[in-house]
Parts: C-alpha cells; sequence; structure tokens
C-alpha cells in the first residue's frame, strides 16, 4: 500500500490538474445544445485511457459515443469490467452556486464543480488507480476492461442499445462500479444492489389558451387543480405508492440479506445535516428499507401557470409534471409503466387530457455477498480504514447495470467514496481530496487481492 | 349619433395611429425592470387628455403615477369620474404569441397586442369619445374627471393608497369602470358588479438544498408532494372553497337581482371555443352563478423541482404557489386572509416550512340597477345594438374600484365591449376595431344622456 501512497503524493500535482481538465467540460447530456462538449470529453477520457497503456476505441452509439479500453495481456487473472460515466446533471439554479460549477474550485479540501464526484471523480480515481498498478507494476494482475458511457444521467439509451452486439467484448467475471457512496466518511461501504428507475413526464391540458382566472373562475377547470389533485393520489395513507399492483413483484428482504446488510441510520445526523424536519417512507419500514429496498414514487419537477416575479391571474391551458419511480430487484419496468399510465387515466378529472410520456429506465440491480469481487474490495475498504467493511443497498439507480451484468453473466459490486453531503444532482456539488486519494488506494489494492 | 360617426370616420387614420402608439409602451407594473416604459406610458396617457382640452397632470405615488385629467365647467351636470388603466399583464410565454406583444398588428379587424383590449383599447375608446364630443359641442354636457392608474394588474396599491388625500378631488356622483366584456358581440350588456379578489403566495420548503431522489427518495418529504397534497385539499367534494368560514358572508342574490341580472350562459358555446370539456364551480349553482356572485380560489401558478428540457432527479428543496381567491359583496379580504392562513397551517404536512405572503387585493363592487348612469348608460347601448340590454355581474375584478367607489360616494357601472374570447391575460390578447367605435360612440350619447 505504501509504494501507492508515494506513488500518489509524487504525481499529485498531475493528477489534480487532469481531474480539473475533466471537470471542465460541460457534459451535460439531458440538454442537446452540450453534445460538443459530450463529445469533447469523451476523447479526453480516451486519452486518459492510452496514457495508461489501454487499447482503447470509442464506440458510437445513436447518440453519445461509449469511450472503451482494455488490456487483456494477463494471463492466468479473471477479468474485471469497470464502468463510469463522463455526462453529469444540469446545473440549475445556477444562482445557488458560490462557485462557477464548470470552474473546479478546492475549499476546505473539497472540489466544487458540477461531476467533483458524481461520476468524473470516482471515475478519474479509478483512471489514476490503473495508472499507478501498471507504472509501478508494468503489467495488470488481472485482465481489465473499462466502459466510461455519456448518458448516465439520462437513463444509458446508446449504452443499452449497445450491450447485445458488445456482450462478448465486454464480457467479464466482475463488474465493477464505482458510483455509489460510504455510509459515512468513517465507514468501509461495499454496495450489493441500487435501485431501478421508471421516469415518465405528464402533461395535462384543460382548454386551448391561458384564461384569466377572473372571467373563467368558476367555469373551466383549472389544469393546476387538476394536476395537484392527481398528484397527491399518487400517496396512500400509510405512505405507499397507490398505484394499483405497484407492490405485486416486491419482496421482503430475506434473513440471510438482513444479517448482512447494514440497514442503520442515524435519522438526527440526517436531519440536521439537511434540515429536513418530514420524512416519507412506508408506514412499518425502517428508514434505511424505505431508502434501499421498497420502491418509491418522486415528483421531481411540476410546473403550470405563472411562476415569474410578481403574480398573474391566469388559468393555464396547461400543467405538468416529472415524476419517477425507484424500483426494486424483480420489479419489472415494463410492467409498472402499464400500472402507472393506467392510475394516471383512472385518477385524472374528467374532461381534463392526460398526455403520458415515458423516458428510458430500468431494472434494480443486485450482487452477492460471496462473489471474489464483493470479498477482494471489502478487505481493500477494510485495510484503509482499519474496521469492518459494511456492506449496502444503494438509493440510488444506475439503470443499465442490471442489463449489462445479465448480459455478460458477471458478479456486480458498486463501491464509491460519494457521502450523502456532496450535494450531486444540486448547486454546489462536491467531493473530498481524501476521499479520492482513499478511492484510489482501495482499487489498487483491489486489483492486487483479485489476482490471489 | 350620426355626426359622432361621421367624425369618427374623417378622423380614424389619427386615432388608430395614436391607439397603436399608446399599445407600443411596454408597461408591464408586475416586473420593476419596466418601470421607465410604465412612466413613458403614463406621460403619453396626459398628453393624450391636454389634447382633449382637460386640466391633466400626474399624480405621484410611492409606485408609478396616477394619470388625472378634468373639466369642470358644466355649471348644471352632475360630475362623471372615468376609471382607466394603463398597465398591462407580463407577455410570457412569448412562444404562444403570432405577433409581437408590444408591436400591434390587424388581422380581420381585429388589433393584436398586450392592452389590445385590456385596457389600453377601452380606455382610448373613451379618450375618442372625449376628444369628439369636445371638438363637435365646444364644451362637455356634464362635468368630466378622469384617472388613469398604472396597477391595476397588480393590485392598484399607488391609487389605493392616495384614496384617502384624494377623496374630494374624486369625488363624482357616478363612477364609470370601462374595464369589462359583453356577453356576446350581438348583446348589449351593462356590468353591475366585479368579484374581489385577495392574491397570495406560498413557498414549502423541506430541506437546506436538492436532494438526489434516488440517495433520499423514501428519507426527504418532497415539497412537490407536500404542496399538490396542500392545494389538492383546497376543493371539497362538491366544488367549494374548503377554507373554513371562506362562505360565512356570502350571500344567496336576492330576487331582485335574479330578475334583473342575465344570467344565462351557453355552455356548448363556451365549451367548443375554448376547449374545455372540465368545468369547475359549486354543485347546486349555475355557471353564471358560480362565475359572478359565489367566490372561487384559483391556483394561478406553481413550480418545483426541475421544469426544464430532459429529465433530472431531484428532490427540489423547495415548492411554491401562486393562488387568488375571487370574494363576492360582503367578503372582507382582512378576514378570508386570515382564514386562508389558518386553513393552510392546519392542512400543510407536518416538518414542511410554510411560507404566506398576502398581496395587495380589494373588496368586491356592487352597482345599483336603477342609478341615472346605468339607466343612460343602458339607453346608449340599446339604441347602438337595436335591442334591449341586458345587466351582469363580471367573474373579474378591479379591486380598487369598490375603495375608491366607497370613498366618493358615487354610483358606480362597470361597462365594456370585451370578449371572452380577446385573450386578455394570455398569448395572441385582441380587441375588435368594430367593438372600439361602439365603445367609442356609446360613451358620446351615454355624456349626451346623463345631461338630459
Amino acid at each position: 500500500m505504501d509504494e501507492y501512497k508515494k506513488w500518489f503524493q509524487e504525481n499529485q500535482k498531475e493528477i489534480l490538474e487532469k481531474y480539473f481538465t475533466l471537470l471542465r467540460f460541460e457534459s451535460i447530456s439531458t440538454d442537446p445544445s452540450y453534445k460538443p462538449q459530450c463529445i469533447d470529453c469523451a476523447n479526453f477520457v480516451k486519452g486518459q485511457l492510452e496514457d495508461i497503456g489501454l487499447k482503447t476505441e470509442l464506440l458510437e452509439t445513436s447518440t453519445l459515443p461509449l469511450v472503451y479500453g482494455e488490456d487483456l495481456s494477463s494471463e492466468k487473472g479473471p477479468t474485471l469490467l469497470i464502468y463510469g460515466h463522463y455526462d453529469v446533471q444540469p446545473v440549475d439554479p445556477l444562482e445557488l452556486w458560490d462557485s462557477k460549477p464548470f470552474e473546479p474550485t478546492i475549499k476546505d479540501n473539497q472540489v466544487y464543480a458540477r461531476g467533483a464526484q458524481d461520476n468524473k471523480g470516482q471515475n478519474f480515481y479509478v483512471l489514476t488507480a490503473l495508472k499507478a498498478v501498471k507504472e509501478l507494476k508494468k503489467k495488470f494482475p488481472i485482465n481489465i476492461k473499462i466502459v466510461v458511457e455519456g448518458e448516465e444521467e439520462i437513463g444509458s439509451k446508446g449504452l443499452a442499445d449497445k450491450i447485445p452486439e458488445y456482450k462478448d467484448k465486454f464480457k467479464a467475471d466482475y463488474l465493477l462500479v464505482p458510483d455509489v457512496t460510504l455510509i459515512d466518511e468513517n465507514t468501509p461501504t461495499i454496495t450489493l444492489g441500487a435501485r431501478g428507475i421508471l421516469p415518465f413526464e405528464i402533461e395535462l391540458t384543460g382548454s386551448n389558451t391561458d384564461l384569466h382566472s377572473g372571467c373563467h373562475g368558476g367555469l373551466a377547470y383549472n389544469p393546476n387543480r387538476a394536476l395537484s389533485e392527481l398528484l397527491a393520489k399518487l400517496w396512500t395513507e400509510d405512505g405507499k405508492v397507490a398505484v394499483d399492483g405497484f407492490y405485486d413483484d416486491v419482496k421482503e428482504l430475506t434473513h440471510q440479506e438482513k444479517e448482512h446488510l447494514d440497514m442503520t441510520f442515524d435519522r438526527e445526523k440526517y436531519s440536521k445535516e439537511f434540515d429536513i424536519k418530514a420524512f416519507s417512507g412506508e408506514r412499518g419500514y425502517s428508514s434505511k428499507e424505505a431508502n434501499s429496498s421498497r420502491p418509491t414514487i418522486e415528483i421531481n419537477g411540476m410546473t403550470g401557470g405563472y411562476t415569474g416575479e410578481g403574480f398573474k391571474t391566469v388559468i393555464p391551458a396547461k400543467a405538468s409534471a416529472k415524476i419517477s419511480c425507484r424500483l426494486v430487484a424483480d420489479q419489472d419496468p415494463e410492467k409498472v409503466k402499464v400500472q402507472v399510465q393506467t392510475f394516471l387515466e383512472k385518477n385524472i378529472q374528467p374532461g381534463i387530457d392526460l398526455k403520458v410520456t415515458f423516458l428510458d429506465g430500468g431494472r434494480a440491480s443486485k450482487g452477492s455477498f460471496d462473489s471474489k469481487l464483493a470479498s477482494a474490495l471489502s478487505k481493500s475498504y477494510s485495510e484503509i480504514f482499519g474496521k469492518k467493511t459494511s456492506a449496502i443497498l444503494a438509493g440510488g439507480s444506475i439503470p443499465v447495470i442490471a442489463d449489462l451484468n445479465k448480459a455478460i453473466g458477471s458478479e456486480v459490486v458498486f463501491m464509491g467514496y460519494g457521502l450523502d453531503g456532496d450535494k450531486i444532482h444540486a448547486p454546489n456539488e462536491h467531493f473530498g481530496l481524501d476521499r479520492f486519494e482513499k478511492g484510489f488506494l482501495t482499487i489498487c489494492r483491489m486489483l492486487e487481492l483479485l489476482e490471489e
């Protein structure tokens, strides 16, 4: 471990420079106007893989390219596929950022930028680790494959489409997904599952034009009202998702899972950190269950009528919302789509036009407690922290992972050095340089342990 | 009547030029950045009053100035105060306009522009009528006062504040408010009341930052959910406003009112015109009652989370809404404020922070069937249309009118040549040039009849 630490110290300036260059690309995948920046970013990542000595290529998709690299020169070792993504979330509301989102800024040993953690920061400590191992050992102890996609934040369409074509290319014994969090900064953590996701948009139309709320108030049914009434029906009184059939394929955790998984949750600390006094979740389930082994539905955005400065007495023609379900193992997104559509049509105010548009989502992923990857990673974390590694299920989603894993028949483990307070997807996203270094060391040591 | 028609034809080109100049001022009162344009517009209106020969002044307020003019040279006649406003609503969503909102465009004899009807169009046929009468008769048959304010669309704070100071200056026997609509284009209509209004904004806060809906879904209570649930509670199952005590001071129409008021409503025509298939209103009341003699509550705008292009899986820190109550005679806005605040506090999800901000509103106004102004106006309309004039109550609000009328002790009547399809407060607002001319003639003839 010491030689890796030394290597990191000696190369720190260059590592930081390249990490910052990666962060400066405005690779916002959801907005087509940022496509050129996304492609520039992909090429930069490809250059980094080449620099490590991997055989690299850009794999074109119908949308944004995949960056791929491999080194299959190990004779005896198994093959590890590492996943990452170079795209980031949008940056609005821009006015809430304390520094420019694409100009990385260090404050209190934290790097502030969009993507500082999710996923550029986590991806870049992996690349840095691969470089160190190659330089110090001259060759990798096992076979390495890496794929860095550009559409994780919008449903991974490009990668998902190409899985059938590239399933042999991506074939591996283990799939490592360094895109998640620690329980807290002092707790070594591996993640044995992530929730699936089903995002969709709804648009309600009440009339062919915006209407004056005096001249038409008491006559036209307000789409804002219809939207509120519809959305309010999404939950039952005990906090469950009210969509009929939604829980049909949801299974309770097994005894073995309950034994292995750390389901502790410090509600007081969480409440204080985010100033949260109102909690959601189903009655009868712990916070951690509600946040990982149970599915949810969330209104990610909603709008209707006049929302600018001042006031406008309008009954809008339309109101709309962006909504997403988080799914757990065995829930089929295609089946949930039908359930959601049926629920919305049944509950919409009669006479209000409803349009539902489903976006790309994906199933939940689940890894095994006793895979070699889980063991090696767990041991590597334990050595770095000097304590036992916890295993958890993640609340978030990396929709494409379930499909990728199924296609290549590997053992999957999620890892990461994120913290709940990193503000990913929000203003002032940041990532600790100490965590970056620990991530680097974890990967270096894990590669050694996988060889043994 | 013929001499006025002739005068209008002869001066048509100049009338239209000045009307268009008035429409070009971007006098959006709700947005402080348009203040200079509002003041330019006030000065233009003042110039028009001077041109008629009135003694004019700009009366400063704490916000936007009032334009005032008078001619008190009639010895025997009563005094008529005419009200108008030079401010307009915002123009968004701009992309739905077929022509530029501040570049008046004529299509099918309709003038398209923000304010084409509300209130610049209606105000300008009044000014044109005053000019014609003065030119043709050399003097006014009665004493004339006119006040044109700049904040009608945002609650008339400037005028309301100045009513105590100027109540003698504004004193009149009759108050005419040319800011409303006809039942339809073939039906002469006077309006004997307008609803009051109580606008307010609510802001809900669930956390100190936007949160990732995967990492926090099942934990943090989503403000979008809390907002939907709160707003959905605003109505009872039979369509009444659910705020406790809201109907305490609401009176049913008297038999006399029911006899005099035209409460017919062509639902099929209305439904077709606006493509409306869902109706609101209280069970047990006719459409017209629901739209005029009954109070309402409407969500004029609401927003929370990500509402841009694409998708963002966020649980927002905040969600907010702009809401307004329409009030009827005898409802006291101050009392309703307390009721609304109590209702919202009682029904908000515990733990979600709620901020309620009330904006300036006003009471409902009510005029008398048998006032001389109502008679003269009614007769003038009948002569122009060749049929009996209908009397109605308006669904909209001109909040300051009730206060102004009470202070100066006048008889109030609302009139106008608007139509429901004019799209006031919406994209593609327009006003018919034929209606402009009829409005002009109605005022000319009414002034003669008031003298008799």
